[in-house]
């Protein structure tokens, strides 16, 4: 059996396992091209284009920097501002002319489905690097990566996830993989902010039985990695409430001491208040960790997606 | 009689009728290293800066591309936002210090005559990337070299040019470029749009007689091109006066029918609703051809510029 | 004795006179391979990283050339908007994600001791590009070259430094370096915006006996460099205050014939009317040449801190 192949990269529904397991292997491989450890001019001659409609530092500059380090160049928009899309251009357009300029396209879009439809007009690859509510498939694979560089297996590892999980679309692709590969699941989320029913069903159809906690306390006491997610003030029709609900899901020394003493905390990042400073200097933090991986994870899958065999 | 040298591409007007032929036929060359087929470096070590006073997606990313296929890098900005502009700086000021961190600068500016000034205070080459309703000279080469690539010549070539004929600085240049290559000329322009009278006098003067046609139906039906460009909402003092003009000049399937098989719409771009959607996957759809052609001959006028021979 | 090291360039009093001296040097080998006579990559495969949390375009653009020039590549923002900036994400939180992106930092901050901030942080270098009323060291060192290329020596050279004593971050390391290297300064500056006290003390620290002057026209008199500044509108609470300010400082051929032959006006840039565009062509100017000798002056830092041998 040959690598699998990869046109697009819009959703993790769309691989399986072994496919999943794949990149994995590839993004391990790019760690010393990433840290600059090694050199490559793999992708040298190839254009990225970012098409940014929506702001994101994070994830646009580690696209970027995974091309650069490779070899390539980027050419693209950050903000919509500036770009015919102000004009009234519609997507499908946009996608048929940028695909022109460039051999692989990312795109960040507000509205889900985005880049599902990009993939589908355009002959080149498209990376989804998030659409509204929908996936962000990239941001999963680097977690999936970094909780296994720190954990060693994905299997019957305990991770706890925190915080928005009715919105928060890092989280739904995020557990739906860790289920496939047999984590155990507990989600701890504000009343309101839980889980949807077809993320819970998506689940459970892996064979996953999650459990849900309340208590944070209760629910960092077995565990294994606990995931942190930003709740957004904006989802509360009253400030006192949300203040409330922010404090009490507060990560601190306090709280961490309940847990394991390899208890991991990961977090998309940016993170507000959730997170508290002095958690940064312990062996606890690997957020800071998580986000460099970002680095040979985008490398990883913009050489397989452009067919750049290492 | 050796290559014509080019130090400044400011204005269409500017150049002969054997210049422009040479720069098609230098595009023609390039078309092999747009599409990725041939890899070259000949602009290694190059820097084009980007001065884009006014949003632009496709031009600025057009020329991005076209410099870094070609091994060439890219500096600059996508508006003035950000930039000493907003501190006040005059136009002037900004050339002579970019100048110096650039080899070639493309400048696109809200006011005309911008780009001359520009050209004539740098010591490098400077590209007019459209200034207000003055000359966007690369939009022309770029539809010069489509209708060539698919009608093979420019003589005799039957062209209407729809839309907003007198703000719109794609259609001046265009129409005297193509007058000068003896194209017969038809153009339909809702009243108070028409074509000013220093355009046309520059097409007579080339020897062309254009016709002035109201119904687009009927200079549709012998036609070889149809050339349609965005009539802007801000032109109009009353919404419904708007829509009506916009609705009467609409592109679609029934329109096309009346026409001649071969029959190619092209569009600058960005469209709004000029051109149905349902004409896409036609044979009549020329434009996102005509967008992709922005590579290969910008690639031309840059490294003609920079003094890189092919 | 070896090179000097050095692990960021975040203020001008971090260094002796004999790095600065060092720094001056590399500065002036770098001259062929900024004006493109002499090719290098030494660069390659490095990233830079601009976070401009303030809009510049001169020192972001002449960063990004320098970078790409000796073969690196750049990513970064330009602005604050369309970053978790906006999202509330701390200054520490995008110092600790970006240097995993990139190999080297230039920061640009509204707020002073945000560059120390950074290379307290980072374990890349940081270059400081501006914090706030704090430092702007590349701009001391490039204005300390283009005094050195163009009178030959610093020690006993006749520099008045005239306009925003008080806000001018550029005129404080300056004057500081200045006296350092045992220049003779005179002070011009409207009232109200005279230069503080701790800049004074730090001066005459030096064994500098700086003069205060308020009419220009002595000042000059005996004068090698007449170093200009901006005076902001804003620093005023009446119009036409500034007015009568910004008029009596204005520079012109009147006024420089007052002067010696040889006197070399020099300005950070942008001007607004500081400084009369019939200056511009007379061999009193000196600006447009300070401003490009940013790209050997930052090629220099850049390699240095990159710790690549030229």
């Amino acid at each position: 059996m040959g690598s699998p192949r990869f046109s697009d990269f819009v959703s993790i529904r769309d691989f399986s396992k072994q496919e999943i397991s794949f990149v994995l292997k590839k993004a391990k491989q790019m760690v010393p091209f990433a840290s600059g450890e090694e050199k490559s001019n793999a992708l040298e001659g190839k254009i990225l284009g970012t098409l940014f409609y929506e702001p994101s530092t994070r994830t646009r500059l580690s696209f970027e920097s995974a091309m650069l380090r490779l070899g390539g160049a980027v050419m693209g928009f950050s903000s919509p501002m500036g770009t015919s899309i102000e004009k009234g251009e519609n997507l499908s357009d946009t996608i048929r002319v940028t695909e022109t300029y460039a051999d692989i396209l990312v795109i960040r879009h507000p509205l889900e489905g985005a880049a599902r439809l990009a993939a589908d007009l355009s002959t080149k690859p498209v990376v989804n690097a998030g659409d509204g509510a929908g996936q962000h498939p990239t941001q999963t694979i680097l977690d999936l990566f970094t909780m296994l560089e720190s954990k060693e297996k994905l299997e019957g590892l305990n991770v706890v996830i925190l915080g928005d999980l009715k919105f928060g679309r890092t989280v739904h692709s995020l557990s739906e993989a860790l289920a496939l590969f047999g984590a155990n699941l507990t989600f701890v989320a504000p009343p309101s902010l839980e889980l949807p029913k077809e993320v819970i069903a998506e689940i459970e159809s892996k064979g996953c039985r999650p459990r849900y906690a309340t208590a944070l306390e209760d629910a960092v006491k077995d565990a294994d990695v606990l995931y942190v997610t930003r709740i957004q003030k904006e989802r509360f029709a009253d400030a006192t409430e949300y203040a409330k609900v922010a404090g009490s899901y507060r990560i601190d020394s306090k709280l961490l001491s309940k847990g394991k003493s390899t208890l991991s905390v990961m977090h998309p990042l940016p993170r507000i208040s959730e997170i508290a400073p002095e958690v940064d200097s312990t062996s606890h933090s690997l957020y800071f960790k998580q986000a460099a991986y970002g680095i040979p994870v985008r490398m990883a899958i913009l050489s397989m997606l452009l067919g750049v065999e290492f």
